[in-house]
């Protein structure tokens, strides 16, 4: 990703909000990565507190959190989130450190951003600009392409959001920031942007593996999960692993749902065959059905591994990792 | 619930998988309830400190948390869920207290337990109790009454129920242990059975409400979040809440899928009418389709109220809870 935005002549600033590991942020940060995205104040103060001193909330600013903005701003180069005007004049009277703003675009989505034809109040928005609470550019992030079919469907979606978007910077001045892995994965270059966001691609996941943003083997993350019951009359086994631990994201392949992949852990990770599906999920128990060939290699007390569906809610859902060589690595602690 | 039990004749033993609260498990005990289920090992450990001394662990036995398992068993009276003949070697081989045995029977859910009719491996499991490893009974957990559609297809399934593990009962002997919040809701009793375990039913959640185990007003828990966007032009706010805050369990409503019912927050608590639908969810942001004159009495930095569709997954994700009267109230850390 960082020979990518290098190509693209953009600044590579990943999403943390995948990992939320200080830990795994230095890994950034050996391969020259000096600025970061998050998605909440509590995880930008995370990371500002590990040594990172210019960050992104990319999240609508929250008028409720001004005070733990203001302090933060105060310490950092700050740049939030904007889109409207009642935000900035909460901004301009309860922040009085200076920051920079982005003004978020919606770009097909349907989510958050300013709708990319309201020239009007972007206009406003941008020339209320002043020395303490500063326009920087626009932000854009495509979700829409984690529901795009194939390469070229992911293309019309990546020409269409720069036929929205390029107008505005051409009018208004400023930065391009740019997100979504599946994208950012796909596209060779991205050479109109200033600045690029990904962040699953730090470990993928099987959703992304189908969307083809990356090759089943980029895929850097799996759940360890012990089995604790077997039924050979239906082929399937109870795994301690549950939605307590995965979250419920789904994704239909052919007939079946699946909310994880099974593979055999090895010595240090895990194995390319994909043994079994991960089919039913309720609190703490995993369903998966298995072959009668895999089903008899695995017995009670056994742990397996799960590719997850999505990695963001996966990894949310755990205290720690520990690495393939069995290191443990600690992230942001929720209380 | 405890009149039920008491009227069943049975213990009540309630599910604390959902709340994961010591505080809370002492208002059931002030109650008078003695005895609770929980569905981990660290679940165990954590009520074991808080006072609990008779405790259920509702998950088959995982053989990598024996050690665990026999500190608990040296400390209180536990009792263990077993399927099968490996598991029972195991605990035989690496537990040294003494402890109780439930076996799972299977009735309808296909998730774990043994199929009622193999009263073979039945007869073997219920025999080999001594005075350490003791058998104590059978436990069901109907979690096929969630898909139930209204009372007549409900107690359908509460009658086959019985007539699979009645038999086992008169042939085996030993206590049922019954479970799962929507039958004992809908149940005026349940005299068959031993002991209740239902869980939800602290909080209950939208889920059950359209389920019929409770009504609207019997809803004890709301997810508070911050308004950070307003859209007019599609009548559409997002907020600071999302998949990380309330897991993504979803139900259909007509044509719309529901995340969660939003309703305003009031002094002490929130009010009864739903406002917006919760119908879109991703990472951090949730989406709320507002009619025109609720859209327009909702601002950017309100806080709203969010009834979520599965309370056991959203409680699982908070730290800590808030009481109506602004008291925090601790829970389980897992870190």
């Amino acid at each position: 990703m960082l020979e990518k935005a290098e190509k693209s002549n953009a600044i590579l600033r990943p999403h943390f909000k995948t990992h939320q590991s200080a830990e795994i942020a230095e890994w950034f940060r050996s391969n020259g990565v000096e600025k970061c995205t998050v998605s909440s104040v509590s995880m930008a103060h995370y990371f500002a507190e590990n040594g990172w001193n210019d960050i992104t909330i990319a999240f609508p600013y929250n008028p409720l959190e001004h005070e733990k903005i203001n302090e933060l701003a105060s310490k950092i180069n700050l740049t939030i989130l904007l889109e409207c005007q009642e935000s900035l004049d909460h901004v301009k009277k309860h922040i009085s450190s200076p920051l920079d703003y982005l003004l978020k675009i919606e770009v097909g989505s349907y989510r958050a951003g300013i709708d990319p034809r309201n020239e009007k109040l972007i206009a406003s928005l941008v020339h209320q600009s002043d020395d303490r609470i500063s326009y920087k550019g626009f932000l854009v992030h495509a979700g829409h392409t984690y529901g795009a079919k194939g390469t070229s469907n992911m293309s019309w979606i990546v020409e269409a959001t720069k036929k929205m978007v390029l107008p505005l910077k051409a009018k208004f001045g400023g930065i391009i920031s740019y997100g979504d892995t599946p994208s950012c994965s796909m596209m060779s270059s991205l050479p109109e942007y200033d600045e690029l966001r990904p962040g699953n691609f730090v470990f993928y996941d099987w959703m992304q593996k189908n969307l083809g943003s990356c090759q089943q083997e980029d895929i850097a993350i799996c759940l360890s999960v012990p089995v604790v019951a077997s039924y050979p009359e239906r082929s399937e086994i109870i795994v301690y692993g549950g939605a307590v631990h995965l979250s419920k994201d789904c994704i239909e392949e052919g007939n079946t749902n699946t909310f994880g992949k099974v593979v055999m852990l090895e010595e240090n990770g895990w194995g390319n065959e994909i043994i079994g599906n991960l089919s039913r999920l309720t609190q703490e128990h995993g369903v998966i059905k298995l072959d009668k060939n895999h089903f008899n290699k695995v017995h009670i007390g056994d742990l397996l591994g799960i590719i997850p569906v999505h990695s963001c809610l996966a990894a949310n859902l755990q205290p720690y990792y520990f690495s393939t060589k069995g290191k443990r690595i600690d992230k942001i602690n929720r209380v």
